[in-house]
């Protein structure tokens, strides 16, 4: 294996991140990050072009990439990306490898965050974790048993949709009642501008630039109304949570996304409201619930850990 | 693997069954069922008695047994059973082990009902399966890339017990809008009750013999309120498998239990709700939703299918 390198992709809705790795060590040989976008370009030439740009001396063993959309895994197909309009049923893996040479193993970013935290990150030594990232939306990934759960497409998983109240708010994707709905950034400052509306004091002011982030920091300087916002939302997780662990039954749940910043604002009340609602209590004896330890790498590094896991056992 | 057998044993609250197998074959060679319970015995001791009374003259590779409550597979434990209040942390199988020396596997009825289907019944084929049992209570197991999904603890795939109200009925467990609340036997029998008290018209009367069996014949016989009864708990059970798809994405939902013999009238609603309630379309296509095929067979033929199982990969 010396003298062997990976490749690791990265692609997001706003910017393409790649980097190339010695097959023995997570320190890159070369980085670059570049917007997902430029006019008259297509977004898989860009991609093309930014591997060419990282394309280490070494000879490369293979490519791992993390995907922002569902992906089929097995096909190696992403079925549709939030933000790139041209991929629909677009199969990646496949046209990477008539470019590349080079066996190419896809992911969705959730997954491979899953998977990164799990191998590199919060979750080392585990083999049944819960990843959970809270902010714009709710996503995630499970790991079961040492393996990605994928199901038979790779759309399982999909945690921040799965419905708690029937006649709850609607879902940015157009359902009703979703855990997205209750804990997400966008849930958490439209229950505070409801509250204004009601005429709750406070702080804060229900302008444009309310934010999570904004709501987060009155919170913590002791508004009582963005308090709540957080207690709300860590309640509705908390549920969810108890969900979770009677569906998967993981030995450790892993929180990322801007939302968890705000701590034990949110913590707590998550906490309190899972003892609520759990089954029964051994779902808890020995469970850890943290924070995640990758932020803005976990992408990068679960694609990182796909190719290394493929390369291993195939 | 000439001349070598298998023994199953399914433990249920109210009766034990046994049979021996073949190692080539699914008909028993001896098979036996006795109540669980007599006085002055303990159920450890007449589970031992049926497994000498069945014991085949070929030699015995491996036991599997079906335990009614939830189960460490991984150390062999009971945890609890609900009618067998002498079995907590009950250690059957390194028991079972010392009483007849060779191997024991164990796991909870549910599981391996939801083996059996995959192995031998509804689900041959398929690689990523729901088995849903709707009585009494609503239970279920998950087989994720053909292995039982179990979680750290074997406390995964308690389906019956998600939550989807926060402010629904109380369910049987203590927990409060479990799908199992909705949609069971009693939360049938239970609607009916209510809507009569309010007095809705039907050919019901609620006196203490209504059951859901007895709700299901006058639905047939045309009941408004008898039908609007299924319909409901198929409504509830559709919401739920449309969480189902999202968290676990199997490629089909094997219906099992007293309450599916109601057929379309469950059914057909159910199917309504989970097209109104699936986050993606694409989690239906392809997607087969059956009834169960083995019956009460499930428990003997899981227990048989675990230990074929267990024998060929170690």
């Amino acid at each position: 294996m010396v003298g062997m390198s990976f490749i690791a992709v990265d692609i997001g809705g706003t910017q393409l991140r790649a980097a190339s790795y010695p097959s023995n060590s997570n320190r890159p040989i070369k980085e670059l990050k570049i917007p997902t976008t430029h006019e008259g370009e297509t977004v898989f030439d860009r991609v093309v072009a930014l591997i060419e740009s990282i394309w280490p001396d070494e000879a490369v063993e293979a490519i791992g990439a993390a995907l922002p959309g569902p992906v089929d895994p097995y096909k190696g197909i992403i079925l549709a990306a939030p933000n790139i309009q041209e991929w629909k049923n677009f199969p990646i893996a496949d046209k990477l490898v008539d470019q590349f040479h080079v066996p190419v193993y896809v992911d969705n970013d959730a997954n491979l965050a899953c998977l990164a935290e799990w191998q590199f990150g919060a979750g080392i030594g585990h083999q049944h974790v819960l990843y959970l990232t809270i902010s714009t939306g709710i996503g995630g990934g499970v790991i079961s048993d040492s393996q990605i759960l994928h199901g038979q497409r790779g759309l399982a998983a999909e945690v921040g949709h799965m419905m708690i109240d029937p006649d709850g708010p609607a879902c940015g994707c157009g359902g009703i009642g979703h855990v997205e709905s209750f804990a997400n950034g966008p849930s958490i400052t439209r229950y505070v501008r409801e509250q204004i509306a009601l005429g709750i004091p406070t702080t804060l002011s229900s302008s444009s630039e309310l934010t999570a982030k904004r709501i987060a920091k009155a919170a913590e300087e002791g508004d009582e109304l963005a308090q709540s916002a957080f207690a709300r939302a860590g309640s509705y997780l908390g549920m969810a949570i108890a969900n979770y662990l009677v569906l998967y039954d993981p030995s450790i749940i892993i929180l990322g996304g801007g939302v968890t910043q705000a701590g034990d604002l949110l913590i707590e009340p998550l906490k309190q409201s899972l003892k609520e609602r759990v089954l029964h209590p051994r779902y808890l004896e020995g469970l850890v619930i943290t924070k995640a330890a990758l932020g803005d790498e976990a992408g990068l590094l679960g694609a990182l850990a796909l190719v290394k896991m493929k390369t291993q056992t195939q």
